[in-house]
């Protein structure tokens, strides 16, 4: 395995505006996410822990009923089975980063070092 | 747990010329790390699995022998107890993420949402 350059990683739309691409690992998954401004993320929870990172934009997350508006530079903790939806503010670039690794993701592909 | 801010955790000097800045979650360790060009990041190896996302810069990684030349936007997964070492090329920004949590690294402090 060497380096992975994340812009030659085949994306797939995840929902409508949200466009990820994804690495996994044996433990976890990095999906980096291109959101459009303005769309909405429904309200969902998982058992995998997630960490938000924002790398450029505006989101706002609501988590466990709480907004949370976040901007390149900050980083939310979801834990596991915590609801938490969102809304794209500004068009943003966001790392999700999760553990153990999304199973349903790496179905949908991109670069598995597994 | 709100939002965090990364460059508001309190850094940490990991060896000379890196400074780290942490955050913890029960499984896994976000590890924000400028490095000053020119300095090196001596052999080692660890049972972490690891992955390293260049966010700025250009850095040197070598992998079980291998040189790899990573910049902003590229990605190197390190699996566990694999010997790597490094340069910085350039100044740069890496987030090192590892599973299982780095519990030498929850010692020196950081944000800790466990």
């Amino acid at each position: 395995m060497s380096k992975i350059t994340v812009s030659a990683i085949e994306a797939k739309q995840l929902i409508d505006g949200y466009l990820a691409r994804f690495i996994h690992t044996g433990n976890m998954t990095f999906s980096f996410v291109d959101v459009e401004a303005g769309k909405v993320l429904p309200e969902h929870s998982h058992a995998n822990e997630q960490v938000s990172i924002m790398l450029e934009g505006e989101f706002e997350l609501t988590l466990d009923g709480k907004p949370i508006r976040f901007s390149a530079g900050e980083v939310v903790v979801i834990p596991s089975g915590v609801k938490h939806s969102g809304l794209a503010i500004t068009g943003c670039r966001i790392l999700d980063v999760f553990y153990p690794a999304r199973e349903d993701y790496r179905k949908l592909g991109g670069v598995d070092s597994n």
